[in-house]
């Protein structure tokens, strides 16, 4: 376990191994990230009932602070949060407390002393959740909803949730992850859960403009083209092009990309034929991938977005609920 | 009963004639559309209780679905979904998920992995509530509210609940829709309700410009000035001028419009002594309708919107009833 | 008691003498104040609690009707509300009905006959919800969340619990408001509050250019200057400069006005050794305050934040009773 990992994991975890923020895979083992599978696949069944709650949060306030805007994100959250019983904030800090020169830390002061007990946090900045996580007041959990390029750690954990509930097992599995890696914020997690749960094999595919320097180092071996990247994958990951976020040309065109990368029925086939094909949404179909694969039998992507509610419920739960052992662990040391 | 009556019938009712989806008033008979108002009527005494609320959608997630705006609608839909202690989720797709190019069919059946159980619908493009239903998961409820020019249903029902609770019957009664026709998404929703609840006889008041061509065949007998067209009318129905929605020049100005067909004093003398006068709000005060008359002892346009909650929460119970009993015929077929 | 004090009183409580309204503290007594701050007491230990919740409101519809947008104050009502269990709707007027061109009493008119229990309101102009209060429904109940420059009563409350908290009394206390007492919604509500709950000094300290005129017949006296204002002083209140209310050139610039008014350690040793310090926030570091004494063991800052939930929570369950026992009142008058 590097440094790095070693503080990732005592800032997320309580005194017992027990979560209590959640903002990065890194420095989570095994266990803990299955646990986080076993409990969604509890809550998945939650989704399926009649009356969709359970009281878990009852009466907890749960604070959606998204200094970024995504309505699907946020979305996801606070349907995950109301299935918890939870009282929702929705705040659009971009628009709002800020324009009256408030810094940071003062809203995020402000809104613990009204007794918020989590903070969803999204932000453009990578490392904002950690840095709220770390002066934050004991007993509110914050979760990363996002944060720059560094992780989107609850995107990558419904991946696994999805890969586990169609290939039964990470032990074996070879996985790609296709596309615009460089600007990704959730490859980096992918990568890194995938490895913590055993896969043989990752592997990242796309052309070298769109690759982070040092991504061997994330655990993972480089392709630059699809033949070869997708020879005996289980797993197909494509990721979205942040259009939004390329600035300047790194690409000749979407065009060109899709002719090389794009997933399409032909080059699925490169792939084992029951590999499962996976998206983060939203879809630029015709960009990332061909609505033939997308819509076909081999795509999971919305059973994805599904696995998105459970895995969201299922680490405010745990959140919350390691949050509540070190108060009381706390207390217990006080006296 | 026409192809089109048929296919609405079919679209909106599931095989035992329940309620599943509700996108217009074609195709639904006089006993359903009696149901409906019998069903708003016991949730008129919810909303004259102190604790305003019944578990009928307890657990329930309601996605208010606006990829038009209006506050005052959504407002409506939002109280009635949580007086029935619903989960309720607005979307202002106009500002969000369509900024990043995805396509409406992606963004539902996104909304439909996270286990929405009803859309409420407001869309600029006539039929778009239709189009949803007819792809939609089964099991999940579609509400039109409200699209372009060719229906607001619950808008129409709820006006038929003031003229019951005002008229006591529909027998005998003659009714006046007055101004803009062919703007108007309630007229026609109005006109179908009224004569298929049995009222004597619709007419329509306005100037030729404002009519739609073949507005007889909706079942209405046209008339061009009020003296006339209010002789012997029970029941006075004004539409709003969607002023934002009339291109060009239509008429010759508001204040003439207001001197011809503005609900005045004096002109509500031609209908009977006891006749109701409706609006939908908001009302435009001067131009389509005078403050006397607006505020007067005839007007009973507060209470259309009291009833405009009690509508939303029959239609929004009875389709979710109706898709569950739908999803017990399926499964007993597949067994 | 004057006769504006006389009708400010008849407007905002019942026969019984119970609030119904809470629109200034204007007419308010000193027994009925401290009622306020008891009630507040109770709600703080629920803010401390796992769950959050009191079922006063439930099933009650509160309506946030925030005609000039306030994150930070909305945010406030809306949690205070959903301890109380109530259903809320947040309407952004200024951006919404209106631009349907319909009058303010309209809007009024329909959100009473959506059966709403409470409006809170915020309005730019002076006097708007004691205006909405004199002409809404029996039954309905008015919470000023600030209009104009008038009055903010629950800040000022809010002060006051503070105040109380931390010095157990007001009897015997000397409290300064210091900065721009002019534009400031919230000073005249705290003079009069400090002065009904028997402050023993009320006084204000700014440049002549941000004092009204008559400020003195608030109750208060008028110091130009740190040094002397702050003399012997208990409780020190800082006001925000409302740099977007200030057209023109009140002031030399924030750096000269920072440098004469502005709280910090030197100015702060003035005033006696246990003062404490408050602040209503958002905060604009080194304009107003200092963030040593911000941030020091003399600020009470955030627990008014605290405290404002729970005086929130206080006035909207006391009104909401003072309107049922009206009710029940008016009933027997009736019969």
């Amino acid at each position: 376990m590097t440094t790095t990992d070693a503080s990732a994991r005592a800032l997320q975890l309580n005194a017992e191994g027990q979560l209590r923020h959640f903002l990065t895979i890194d420095g989570l083992d095994r266990p803990l990230l299955t646990q986080i599978l076993d409990t969604a696949d509890s809550f998945i069944e939650v989704g399926e009932r009649r009356i969709k709650k359970v009281p878990l949060l009852r009466g907890r306030t749960v604070v959606n602070l998204f200094f970024e805007s995504s309505t699907r994100t946020r979305s996801t959250f606070e349907l995950a949060a109301k299935r918890l019983s939870a009282d929702v904030l929705n705040l659009d800090i971009s628009t709002s407390a800020t324009s009256k020169g408030e810094s940071l830390s003062d809203t995020l002061l402000n809104l613990e002393a009204m007794a918020s007990d989590m903070f969803v946090v999204r932000h453009s900045r990578s490392g904002a959740p950690h840095f709220i996580a770390q002066s934050v007041t004991p007993g509110v959990a914050i979760i990363n909803a996002g944060d720059g390029r560094h992780a989107h750690p609850t995107q990558a954990m419904l991946d696994m949730l999805t890969i586990r509930q169609k290939k039964e097992r990470f032990e074996g599995l070879k996985v790609a992850i296709v596309g615009d890696i460089l600007h990704s914020r959730v490859a980096r997690s992918q990568i890194r859960a995938l490895n913590t749960l055993g896969a043989e094999e990752v592997r990242v595919i796309g052309p070298s403009t769109l690759l982070p320097r040092d991504v061997e180092s994330l655990g993972c071996r480089v392709h630059y083209d699809m033949p070869s990247g997708l020879k005996d994958i289980d797993v197909i990951i494509m990721l979205r092009l942040q259009r939004e976020r390329m600035e300047g040309a790194l690409l000749p065109s979407e065009r060109e990309f899709y002719k090389v990368y794009g997933l399409n029925t032909d080059k699925l086939a490169y792939a084992k034929p029951d590999a499962i094909v996976m998206h983060p949404g939203p879809i630029n179909r015709g960009v990332e991938i061909e609505s033939a694969v997308a819509d076909g039998p081999q795509s999971v992507i919305l059973n994805q977005v599904t696995n998105g509610i459970a895995i969201r419920m299922a680490v405010m739960s745990m959140a919350m609920s390691g949050q509540r052992a070190q108060q009381g662990l706390d207390a217990e040391v006080r006296a």
